[in-house]
């Protein structure tokens, strides 16, 4: 044998890499115009249907937007599709609940150290609001887990760090829905609502200990709750609530 | 004005997420092989080309690889693209060194307590020849980057936890080469190499404690480095590693 195999990769991801390192190297930038099919087609030599196809490649990942039939914008990827493409990944992975446990705990109760530092006075408000909305749905289970991942989504998101937003939007998404089952088993709600009544005090006082301290107790709750429903640990997370 | 603006999707992408979501259900599993385009084609009632185009998209995600020219196989997505895309957004979003130092050292500490529960000796062996590779290459900054990305990558990948690995490789990509900087101005080797060597050994003596304590002083050193070599931690990481 004297011949490698040659790695052929097809004229379209090449193109799509070509312009996905330019757009990632601030030569184009975000908002910009990219040049029209045609033009791009003749920049790099190829034609015009493989400069389509790159494209379609470059909206998938978000960093493209096609604002009109001609007009291509360079666009920043969303964090929600990022975010649902990650837990997909976790669903096929079969993660357990015990992974995602473990991964949430330090990550929440630092969200909630820095919404302490950082959350505005409207974003205090909303957390008002959403423990109102909460004592409110005491008795109706779906709504309450809606309003949990609201809480903890807004906790997050006063941190005001948007690597932390990333790193643990994907395992909400899967984390607090299969927290449902637990809460249709035992009556674990008042110690919910409690809980997050301490961390918005903690958050409203400026208190980055207090949030933490009873950020902790609450998903250490998650985690006995869990177990005390006879619920596997170690079984892949119950994802049915992802296809709704 | 009667009607709305029709939301058109085009085809390919009703296609494609008609697919995705036979995958994410389980009705074809990883390692099963999807019916021909052809097949895919009269089945969905569209034309061929539409398929081919969904196929794209879907290889584009890693959820579909193409074995042969007629050969599509159901396939895990690859964490490490996932996580390139993630860096990737992070770079685009023009991410902090403090918001990324903020959201790493929970997480790296998470997962040297779980190493020290968890890591196997083949594991902990794979960082001793890390720990000899390092203490050999204190005078080569790049390859002690190098080597600092793949201690961690070996801590984090002891603690068998998939959802803390896939939380923290992406901020782990932008995060460790961002610390080349501070290493080329300040004399912090010697430090970087005994705070390896104090959480290998709490890993070895499965003393979860003393792993957690040094890995969180090494994060913290890392941190005070950033400000020591007069970096600013409110402004976008230095991402040029990241196209090299």
């Amino acid at each position: 044998m004297v011949f490698e195999k040659v790695d052929v990769q097809p004229a379209y991801h090449l193109v799509a890499s070509n312009i996905e390192k330019c757009i990632m190297q601030g030569i184009y930038k975000v908002g910009q115009q990219l040049p029209s099919e045609l033009d791009l087609a003749k920049q790099l030599g190829v034609n015009r249907s493989t400069v389509r196809e790159a494209i379609r490649v470059l909206e998938q990942s978000g960093l493209v937007f096609r604002k009109s039939a001609r007009r291509l914008v360079i666009s920043l990827p969303r964090e929600q599709e990022l975010a649902s493409r990650v837990s997909q990944a976790m669903i096929l992975h079969e993660i357990t609940f015990l992974e995602l446990w473990e991964t949430m705990l330090p990550l929440e109760v630092r969200a909630s150290e820095l919404a302490a530092i950082r959350a505005t006075d409207e974003e205090i408000e909303r957390l008002e609001v959403n423990l109102r909305e909460t004592a409110d749905c005491l008795e109706h289970e779906q709504k309450l887990v809606a309003l949990d991942i609201e809480f903890h989504l807004l906790v997050a998101k006063a941190s005001r760090n948007r690597a932390l937003l990333l790193a643990r939007e994907p395992i909400g998404l899967l984390f607090y829905p299969a927290f449902y089952q637990v809460m249709s088993r035992l009556n674990a709600k008042d110690r919910l609502l409690s809980a997050h009544r301490e961390v918005v005090n903690g958050i409203r006082n400026r208190d980055p200990k207090h949030a933490a301290q009873w950020m902790e107790k609450h998903i250490k709750d998650f985690r006995r709750g869990y177990e005390l429903a006879d619920l596997d640990m170690n079984q892949p997370v119950d994802n049915s609530s992802y296809f709704e």
